[in-house]
């Protein structure tokens, strides 16, 4: 599904924008929580604290959501909605040094915790740009 | 629950910055997006298009989640978690205008819908400042 986010939804999302991830307790309650994240071959890639207790959330298959504002311009944003497809342990810590680079222009500093990283395969999306939704041409 | 909520992070969130509500579904999705909010008398005011789909899941005691990043440092950032308090028509739209001037100095530019507010009773938080936990200390 994700192969149909629009060229310019991808676009936007390569670019390191200011993001919070949110997802569902068991009981139904809702929890964000501001995010890294990048563009990974069609998902997004998004790397947590192995001892953070949000992790018992994240499982494949979990519905998933985050939003993406314009670094430039917060009155552009986009919301993707799916599920998580992948887990991994981030044992080299490429992923954290990946999206820590991406956004610090450094390594990550915290070499001391496990990191695990997962990707979100993205079911749909809302964009918002300038006071109305933001028409987001189909991918030809 | 909302009056334990420290003085710092009551200043924090005084301030017009950048905020995501989160949501779930019924089916335990959940839902982000950006959103305009301020610090009214305990509570954290948000306003929405009263013909939006999402207020189908607003409604008094459903829980919510808020994440804000500071406008000048979004490596400092606070999650309030909470349930709908209160819920009601913004006739005059009085509370968008009010949100409107905050972010924008202007009043809220679209006259023509209906608009609702809905008041949000915090019962935790989460704060992140730096690198690290944001060390909030709690109101004397």
């Amino acid at each position: 599904m994700s192969r149909t986010l629009p060229v310019e939804a991808i676009e936007f999302l390569r670019r390191p924008q200011h993001a919070v991830i949110g997802w569902a307790g068991k009981d139904g309650r809702p929890f964000t929580v501001a995010t890294w994240y990048d563009w990974d071959d069609g998902a997004i890639l998004v790397n947590m604290d192995a001892h953070r207790r949000r992790l018992a959330w994240l499982a494949i298959g979990a519905p998933v959501s985050l939003t993406a504002l314009d670094a430039d311009d917060w009155y552009r944003h986009l919301s993707v909605y799916g599920q998580i497809a992948r887990v991994a342990d981030d044992r080299d810590l490429a992923d954290i040094d990946r999206l820590a680079r991406r956004y610090t222009g450094q390594p990550f500093r915290n070499r001391a915790n496990p990191r695990v990283s997962a990707w979100i395969a993205i079911d749909s999306w809302h964009g918002w740009s300038d006071a109305g939704p933001w028409h987001l041409a189909p991918t030809p």
